[in-house]
């Protein structure tokens, strides 16, 4: 088999669905199987992300105790361990129990042809995944048996991954279905960053996300390790910036080399990140001489940006550098290591007439010029420990060496320039997942979108993707909650074909990604029942409870920077518990997402509202059960917070009631201009006035008066247009 | 404040009250509190354990932001750490954002006046708590402030633990119930066994059940480190042991020393257990000459008794243990170190001519003999590293030396018979939380019941006891539910006075503690929801899971040994996933407690059987539901085992009824021995005929049926009689 042309970055892609609809092919030589295997259910598979190319078949491979696995190829122990792993997933789910050796190994069978699971692996990777390997792998599932082969040990890791997604069971028991399938990734960078800064992420929280990312076939962690508030790794050589910088949290080097195990085990990379010259008060807390004006200095307890600042014009900090870069880079094998760069608002370096002077003895023009300076020496540094250098959009400067590579945060336009520029690029512009944007809107980023204007060269330099969750407001219960499964839709945009872009099926094939991170240990579905009997309290009875717990089918936390903003008087940011209403809610909420797909057709095309209808009514029953709860008294402090609440979703049935009634209406003049910005001003108070969390059914509402006020003029626009013109008048003072 | 009255093993007790109903004191000098602290809520206080004396008062101290507090007397930054955990809970609890110091610290008060909590200490602890040690305290709760007071750091953890619990709330905020309580424990030694050997239980799974330990104030963690199954502690002077016989499963020499500060920093010792000379198969896999019969072994994987025993005539046994016991007695502080001795079945010994050859030149009369003096040679070892010897009933022999501990797991006549010989004893039997006993039944268990008949001398070497939770049926996942929140039952009966043992009190509380258990991250309610997703599988309906939840109220695993029977043919027992039905069910299921209740007055006292009729009303509507959505085909592979629990459930229903029926008809001719034999025949088919679960109700109507076929003879017996006599019927078969 040739596998050349879906290798490397994959573009180059054969028989590419559109729309997931995976046909049947009846004509193959399989047997065919009990009645109970129904077409609709092999109508499209139930794994994220797609692969490149897959025909299901007739008949299954049915999975039996009596389990045996053969490799051949090249050896490898990281597949025995990946088959372990995997077997024991199945067991734990099936409640199947595969037969074992007398060591208590799984069994492996004496040829090929025993085999239920054949790994055919022609060379074993590198001991560390190392970019632009070759991950590709293809399935062949019949009903005597699964055969995966791979040209390296990280396509096998990544057609295990697809292959445990494929099991499925009915009455009859577990199998997988008979298929025949090609895969490789579209991008060979795809990542996720944590932020262990902000709020500390322990050792397991960052364990069991690299389960979730080889789940999604993600292949980079990118450790955000330092920031103002918490300096997160241990330094041998400056041992001040973990003591002083982190209040006792931080990992360990024998932590950061577990780490690095166990996603190499993966077939993840760990790039590690450390913020300069900006977000760097943890840094200057423990060194204040390095920082461009005087200490002493504090760890920072807000969000924001800060002004202290590294100062370039200090031989002392490159003696830092110089030996704690040389330590890090000794301790990440990663050839890459960001330096951030992000943010430096420059208020330090303008204020200090000594820095002033340097930039205009050096010729550096100005505090962008001194930034190029510094990198230029950081760069030094780590050419000196064989590390390429990545770093965020501010770092692009005509001075920055090509071999530089330059992560998106401020968006197309940036990315775009860095890549004419000459440097390799990765797109995060999109994928802020701290943003509570729902997984479609992620969906719909593509790094290479169709019609691009980029050169061939230009797009080979567009390296991937990665999603960023900082820190601000998740702690270790509830970070997963903000990560999966929204992420798993981003490691599809990452690693599937750009046509593969369904956003119903996306959805649809969210929820079982969702299912089987939930079955592998991530807390995104499990931390929200013990928070929920917390925050209701001792003397909540169920039916508390079970309002609720309808309650966060419509609520969503505040977008954007908006929680940050509205809690800034409230005292230390990072002390903040987050066990509340915004932490409860998630992204991405069920009812608010049917009710902007039903919005939809009524907002653009004028549908039927009746779907729209219901659910005011049904918000109406919740509002007068969250008002009887908090009426009761049984929610003890938290009843006014419920009461409020109930109140605005109330207001809002009515809002909504009164908005599909226009819609209908046959005179539009009554609802013209004035009426559609005072349904949205009433919109504002009524579903923003919690400060934290929303009602983003609003949204849909604004969107519909704004079509109910300009009907007379939609002759006027071409589709496109009018949903542009419609979304202008619906969120006027939206800013970004 | 004189505290020698309760100090020590705090045995001398003031005001103990009957019943729990805590007192009013209305004539205190605080102030009175708004109107809506109602009498209701102080009536009884949501504490476990209960404290030896408590007053409480009206008014109420409110929690508010701006919270200090002052520690005088001793310094210890142990108490430090402990105020800063928990008013961390609070704080996640409450939703409160405390007062921070700018290095991000809670806030010490100027003085003890303005503190919000004043800690007074009267001197440290040793760095490592010791059995004996003072833990009394004594709280002061004015509205102004909360005053601790106690001899020792141990006290002030206590106290703590009991502040944390203390914390309420209603409709205008947080607060504490004024009162005054006196506190110390009744026995010294009370602890919880964890067996990490039979199944592997990572650290974390350890350190948040000692934070549950210190919650309810255990102060021994008695850690079951070796068994047939596994050897789970790293040896650096013999590394085959944990290297061949753990599956790579064990805790490293630094995880330990984590665990004991970890436990130290609340209170809590840390007592490992290796057990010796049987339950030593994991032993012989890296040196099977160490064994009484030749090798080679494997890490057993099934769970029984096995024939794998250390062999005492050799010396090179001595030589290892010399070695690895020396390590061991390093590597933990506590004077106390547990060598097992249970359960050697003598088959190698027997068998082995060489060995009996010994017993005779030794003149050891038996395999018993040989026993005694394999306890003699380690003992030397022990005292030579400065350890007392802890062991199992078995090591009692008259040759034991009288500084051995006896951990008693066979009974009261075990205990009796070594406090007797002169040891100390530690109770277990009746503490056994693997066999799924509902809470009450331990709770019943007192180490030195009313009437006993040991001396005061002899009752003085009563030390306490512990709840032990073998593994043979948990995981990680499940522990936390077979150890929560029934262990704090016995914590109470181990820490309160005797007098406290009202069942239905203990039963309110120990649902407000489960909730704070929950809170604190014990895993106990929160791991059933996923489990139950994963048993549903993809295709179940939100209704679906309903009913399941509804099983799961009635049902539980069946008790005792019975599943190691049920299950002994299933396959290597250590693999079997510990996912099922027995999994999801747990002990105390809340229907089947309610059930109990309200059938011991039909069945004693002729009560009123309405309630039992409700009872079969609901279980016929769950069985319906069971079986449509068994029927539904949307369970999958579970359908057929959920039809038949569905099925059992409505046959209970139906002969529930039938025994109801007889028990309200006037004719007693009918309903005779032959029929109340029929009646538990059917029972115990209907009832348990899936091997691992059962419905517990089943075990009242057998109860109630005897009853019935026996009314005309309750005359000839007296109340108690009559209860025992009724049980004989009902459970003739019942083996211990």
């Amino acid at each position: 088999m040739n596998f050349s042309r879906i290798n490397g970055r994959g573009r180059v892609l054969t028989r590419v669905r559109r729309n997931l609809a995976v046909s049947i092919s009846a004509g193959t030589a399989l047997l065919l199987c009990s009645a109970t295997f129904s077409m609709s259910q092999s109508a499209t598979l139930p794994i994220m992300p797609l692969p490149s190319d897959v025909q299901t078949h007739d008949g299954r491979q049915v999975l039996s105790p009596h389990f045996s696995y053969f490799t051949s190829g090249a050896r490898d122990e990281r597949i025995d361990r990946a088959v372990a792993r995997t077997l024991r997933q199945v067991e734990e789910r099936s409640g199947l129990l595969f037969d074992r050796t007398p060591e208590g190994k799984f069994v492996a069978a004496a040829d090929g042809k025993a085999a239920a699971l054949l790994i055919d692996c022609r060379a074993a990777s590198a001991a560390i995944p190392q970019l632009g390997e070759d991950e590709s792998y293809t399935l062949e599932i019949s009903t005597a048996q699964t055969v995966l082969r791979a040209p390296t040990t990280l396509g096998v890791l990544r057609g295990l991954a697809t292959w445990t997604q494929l099991v499925k069971s009915d009455r009859s028991g577990w199998f997988l279905p008979a298929l025949t399938m090609r895969d490789a990734p579209h991008f060979g960078w795809r990542g996720l960053l944590i932020d262990v800064a902000r709020h500390w992420q322990p050792i397991d929280v960052i364990k069991r996300n690299l389960d979730g990312m080889a789940l999604v076939k993600l292949n980079v962690l990118h450790l955000h390790l330092t920031e103002d508030q918490g300096f997160r790794i241990e330094s041998k050589t400056h041992p001040k910036l973990h003591e002083l910088g982190s209040d006792g949290l931080y990992f360990t080097q024998k932590q950061i080399r577990e780490i690095i195990a166990y996603a190499a085990e993966r077939g993840i990379r760990v790039v590690p990140e450390f913020d300069m010259p900006g977000h760097a008060t943890s840094w200057v807390v423990g060194y204040p001489n390095l920082a461009s004006a005087p200490g002493p200095y504090a760890i920072e307890r807000r969000w924001g940006v800060f002004d202290p600042v590294l100062d370039p014009t200090n031989e002392d900090v490159y003696k830092l550098l110089e030996a704690f870069l040389g330590e890090m880079a000794a301790l990440f094998p990663d050839p890459y290591l960001h330096i951030g760069g992000d943010e430096n608002n420059g208020k330090q370096w303008t204020a200090n007439a000594k820095i002033q002077e340097f930039i205009r003895e050096k010729n550096l023009k100005d505090n962008g010029g001194l930034h190029a300076y510094f990198n230029r020496r950081l760069l030094d540094i780590l050419q000196k420990n064989g590390k390429k250098l990545v770093g965020w959009d501010e770092i692009l400067h005509p001075d920055l060496p090509k071999d530089a590579v330059v992560q998106s945060w401020r968006g197309a336009a940036g990315l775009a320039a860095a890549s004419k520029a000459g440097h390799n690029v990765i797109l995060s512009n999109g994928y802020y997942i701290d943003l509570i944007q729902p997984a479609r809107e992620h969906y719909a980023i593509d790094p290479l979108p169709a019609g691009n204007t980029l050169t061939a060269e230009e797009q080979a330099r567009v390296l991937g993707g990665e999603a960023t969750m900082w820190a601000e407001w998740v702690g270790p219960e509830t970070i997963d909650s903000r990560i999966w499964p929204r992420t798993a839709a981003i490691a599809e945009r990452l690693w599937s074909p750009r046509e593969v872009k369904d956003k119903a099926d996306m959805y649809r094939r969210l929820d079982y990604v969702s299912r089987r991170l939930d079955e592998i240990g991530l807390q995104h579905l499990r931390y929200r029942e013990p928070m929920l009997r917390t925050y209701a309290g001792d003397a909540a009875q169920n039916e508390d409870l079970a309002v609720l717990r309808e309650l966060l089918t419509l609520l969503e936390p505040v977008k954007g920077y908006r929680r940050n903003h509205a809690m800034n008087d409230a005292g230390p940011s990072q002390f903040i518990p987050l066990t509340g209403l915004p932490d409860l809610a998630g992204p991405d909420a069920p009812a608010t997402r049917a009710f902007a797909e039903a919005a939809e057709p009524v907002i653009f095309e004028k549908g039927n509202p009746s779907e729209l209808r219901a659910a005011f009514e049904h918000w109406r029953r919740v509002a007068a059960r969250l008002q009887d709860c908090a009426a009761s008294g049984r929610l003890g402090p938290r009843s006014g917070e419920v009461a409020s609440i109930g109140q605005q979703l109330a207001e809002l049935a009515e809002i909504g009631q009164e908005v599909v009634n226009a819609a209908e209406s046959s005179s539009s003049e009554t609802h013209g201009a004035a009426w559609r910005d005072q349904i949205i001003e009433k919109l504002d108070k009524n579903a923003g006035s919690a400060p934290v969390v929303e009602f983003p059914a609003a949204n849909s509402l604004k969107l519909l008066a704004a079509a109910v006020s300009e009907r007379p003029r939609q002759g006027e626009f071409a589709p496109a247009a009018w949903r542009k013109h419609l979304k202008a008048l619906a969120f006027p003072k939206k800013s970004k």
